[in-house]
């Protein structure tokens, strides 16, 4: 698969306006975010069987778990205090704070409802080897590269609402073992992603001027749309065909 | 110098105590917190001029700045969302949020009051570069080494809270050019720094079992140590003596 936006760093190239940048941003998503995945349309189309949703939703978790620890690797490489101070609420979100339990505490009150243990699930030793490859190379990434790289990886929140949307009513419709007050981590991102991303968009159309620095940008999301790909490729070999499951990891069982 | 504490990972060592450890900690901390400095004895003692405060000023700004990203590498490390959520407190001291702006700012009324531009002392563009390659040391070190590791880097503050409180003493009383208002970083840290240290220690305590865990802790409280230390001799070298500054570096204008 080719991808046309990222265009090799010819010296004469000149840079993209910042709506062309924007379109450029949206056109990745439009080919690459995870909602395009087989594994995605099956799991809020309700052709999933319940052993297949645990599997998603404690590999999953090892996604969740991460996210904290990526926007502190994030932050750790920006000097800018302002920025730092509006970042921080993305990880008070994941990890709450006083009384409020987070996001991470939300997902796990789905992976109970789902009946999976939650110290397993915490302990992450049923999950994929792929999901935590993914998930790992992601915190790393942040961590390897310039503020603007690392922000520009985020920009997936971009298509986050419309997914989640999807998989709140296609979940609370197809699956019986799936109720609405299990479905509030979803229902929390409405909110939170829109927010987030508003001020993660702007601060790349604002600070991505040179063509490099725009290539940069379009890697950074292409990457965590990559991220995100294949952790549901995993789920998809392992869990629907050729249903292969590595050693080690979390056996569905029936009934 | 030797140092004793640091045993050789000899196979049959028998790990120490948690009272012993806390010794050992504790005597690093007579041999080599920057208390013990020249430099920091001249300070306090009201034996420097304007010029050298202000150069010692800027160069310690380096260090509180980077201390927030040094705390978020922390957390990108920390797996238990728990042991986050504690840490945290560390960057909301440092960063500030919402109204609160936080030790950052506390410091930059300092340099302000020392007549030094705002924007001068932000862009480090001033400082030694000994100075930045020590506090850069330590993010990395942070973020390089496991979280157990990490945190016993924090153990300096076993000792803070004596320098802060012989420095807003020995400063108002010495120079002129300080007044109350100004040594406001360091009377909140005589609260702050008990309080961050005490969960700290008891981490490190009931964490370092091994004879090679328990040399990693003592270790990585030396180390620490050193960052400290090498900036003072680098602030000493430049401005007391032999007093050569570095090309680049803040020149004390007299007057």
């Amino acid at each position: 698969m080719t991808f046309q936006f990222v265009r090799p760093p010819v010296a004469d190239a000149a840079p993209m306006s910042p709506s062309e940048l924007e379109a450029a941003l949206h056109a990745i998503g439009a080919e690459r975010y995870h909602n395009l995945h087989p594994f995605h349309k099956l799991l809020h189309g309700g052709k999933l069987s319940k052993p297949q949703v645990q599997a998603w939703a404690l590999n999953r978790y090892c996604y969740q778990a991460a996210i904290p620890r990526k926007d502190h690797a994030v932050m750790a490489r920006l000097e800018d205090r302002e920025l730092r101070r509006i970042w921080l609420q993305r990880v008070l979100d994941h990890d709450g704070r006083d009384a409020d339990q987070g996001g991470i505490e939300r997902w796990l009150i789905l992976t109970d409802h789902l009946g999976l243990d939650r110290e397993y699930v915490i302990s992450q030793q049923g999950a994929l080897p792929a999901t935590r490859f993914a998930v790992e190379a992601y915190v790393r990434f942040v961590w390897d590269n310039p503020g603007l790289v690392a922000i520009s990886s985020c920009l997936t929140e971009l298509f986050a609402p419309k997914i989640h949307a999807e998989r709140i009513s296609g979940m609370l419709e197809h699956y019986d073992f799936v109720e609405d007050r299990v479905m509030a981590y979803f229902r929390k991102r409405l909110d939170q992603a829109p927010r987030d991303v508003d001020f993660a968009l702007r601060y790349v159309l604002d600070n991505a001027k040179t063509v490099e620095q725009q290539n940069a940008v379009l890697n950074a999301l292409t990457f965590k749309c990559n991220v995100l790909w294949a952790q549901l490729d995993a789920l998809y070999a392992a869990y629907v065909a050729p249903g292969m499951i590595p050693p080690g990891a979390f056996v569905p069982q029936e009934g």
